[in-house]
């Protein structure tokens, strides 16, 4: 093995394969200090999120690095525009085994490179540990928002509308044909995109502050993440199941496979924004999304909780409409 | 199994082990949001660093969930220190296989708890992820300064003295011990607590800005960290060995095997504060040193690089004046 293929080890890794994508940071002090400097300008407050990602858990062991690199990135960026914030910085943890070797990490940190050009953001530090266990990656990612304007999840009125950015389902949807429980088809290569490389809805989360009155990103599903925001709103959700946006190649899954309808409504994955917002903004709502090319779907409304009952319930309801006895799960059975 | 028996899972986790953690923090949200809040005092900048420990790499699988999550905490706070930063908040990732329990994980958040308190820092936000692999645990923590004052490790001067806190070598000599190189004896429980809970040097490191040019925490060894200092600085650095503290059960190991004195050197996790500065400031820091109760030590000084050579060398002196050969890894071996 000559000298320049010697494998590059903890510090090498830092130094070549990392610290160029810190060059345009100053507070990442060329990740060679104790830690990073990170100033929040004036009149705005620094929003901080933090999601890892395990090999086998999270991805598959034989996804590319460029793709387990890009949805690392997106998912956090994706809390970030849930919170109306734009993008700022990150940290990384790379926590990997020996079998993950130098040209795997090359690739993983140009795939970060070009995630970082794409959504205006740097790399300002982090932390590179070996495992005997599978490889996973955290990202603690930061952005900022004029201070007391993030959007929050508690904030849903009675009467307010509920909108969905894109489609819903298609990375459920995807993940059932990855495992094989869903045969390969037409269409399903968009699917396995979505599901590989989600769009985080960073402009449009940071349109919408001060229109919407509650926002969430949909990572548990559907069902699951307006239900977080009825539950910390105190109020209730109903959805049109007929309204809920779907891509057309979940249509053509479902039209062959109607009971997969639970794993589109309750499945998670999709990084698409769910938010509520009072009806007379929809005109403006729907110029932003327009603004942004992003779709924005009207699927239903928020509640008053029965008599006696906290709030936090998601009633979604058939084209007759009637309640389908969803669990954030999926079907309930009774 | 009773109801109340039955296990929390991650959203149980999340609500009653981690949520009192940051009961204190208005920006966690309650821990029920997208992302948490993190404002700046007027004046400050935020100091942001991250460490990751690995069950079987950085602990010891059997180690107590108790001294787990202080020292996961601790060694993040010594980069805080390093900084000379004042602790705020933190953001903390677990990935736990199956094996890793309820009853355990009360313990560990019990922990959080007692060192939150101890050190002035509370939980922000945080993700929770199951692995099929050893546990492991990330922080991000968040400390400030006065905007412009974070301590660099690029500060160094030609002629600066060399400084290090408290005594040198324990945790190296305690892993020696843990891993049964070295036969316990009177001393050696002194020498594990320092590898289990090593003292962030918070109070003293805040106290040195302004007075210190450079600064770093022990955390790769007392060779390899000041070896930090003299490359970002560009100087090199002479420390007389024996100048450099030891506690008095390390003085005893030394004085059975001399030669472990490389291991003393070299090696890693004392988490002491290794920082340089003119010798006309002495005084002071021996005055804030012994207001900080904690000792401070004397151990050489920085020098220019041969000619035509880089920074960055160290060079230990034995008590004759020669040098020792020593590499950052140990002795080095001709």
């Amino acid at each position: 093995m000559s000298k320049t293929d010697a494998p590059l080890g903890e510090f090498g890794r830092i130094r070549q394969l990392f610290r160029p994508l810190a060059a345009g940071f100053a507070g990442a002090l060329n990740l060679s200090d104790d830690a990073a400097l990170i100033n929040c300008p004036a009149g705005f407050e620094l929003v901080v999120t933090t999601d890892a990602m395990v090999a086998g858990v999270h991805f598959f062991v034989d996804d590319t690095p460029e793709d387990v690199a890009a949805k690392l990135l997106r998912v956090n960026l994706s809390d970030l525009a849930a919170m109306g914030a734009q993008p700022l910085a990150y940290t990384l943890i790379t926590s990997v085994p020996t079998t993950i070797d130098d040209a795997w990490m090359t690739r993983f940190a140009a795939s970060l490179a070009l995630e970082q050009a794409e959504f205006g953001i740097m790399l300002a530090g982090g932390d590179s540990v070996a495992t005997p266990g599978p490889a996973s990656f955290a990202v603690t990612a930061f952005g900022f928002v004029p201070i007391g304007q993030a959007v929050r999840r508690s904030g849903g009125q009675v009467g307010d509308r509920v909108f969905v950015t894109g489609t819903i389902g298609d990375a459920a949807l995807a993940l059932k044909i990855a495992f094989g429980q869903i045969a390969m088809r037409a269409g399903s290569d968009a699917l396995l995109a979505r599901l590989r490389r989600p769009t985080p809805r960073l402009g449009l989360g940071a349109g919408v502050r001060g229109l919407v009155s509650a926002m969430a990103d949909v990572s548990d599903g559907l069902v699951a993440d307006l239900g977080h925001i009825a539950e910390a709103s105190g109020v209730c959700a109903v959805v049109a199941c007929d309204r809920v946006p779907l891509s057309g190649a979940a249509r053509a899954v479902l039209d062959e496979s109607p009971e997969l309808l639970a794993t589109v409504l309750t499945g998670g994955d999709d990084y698409e924004l769910v938010f509520t917002a009072p009806a007379h903004q929809a005109v403006a709502l729907q110029e932003l999304a327009a603004a942004a090319a992003v779709a924005i779907t009207d699927i239903g409304h928020l509640t008053a909780p029965p008599e006696g009952r906290q709030g936090g319930a998601v009633t979604v309801l058939d084209p007759q409409g009637q309640p389908l006895p969803l669990t954030s799960r999926g079907w309930e059975h009774f």
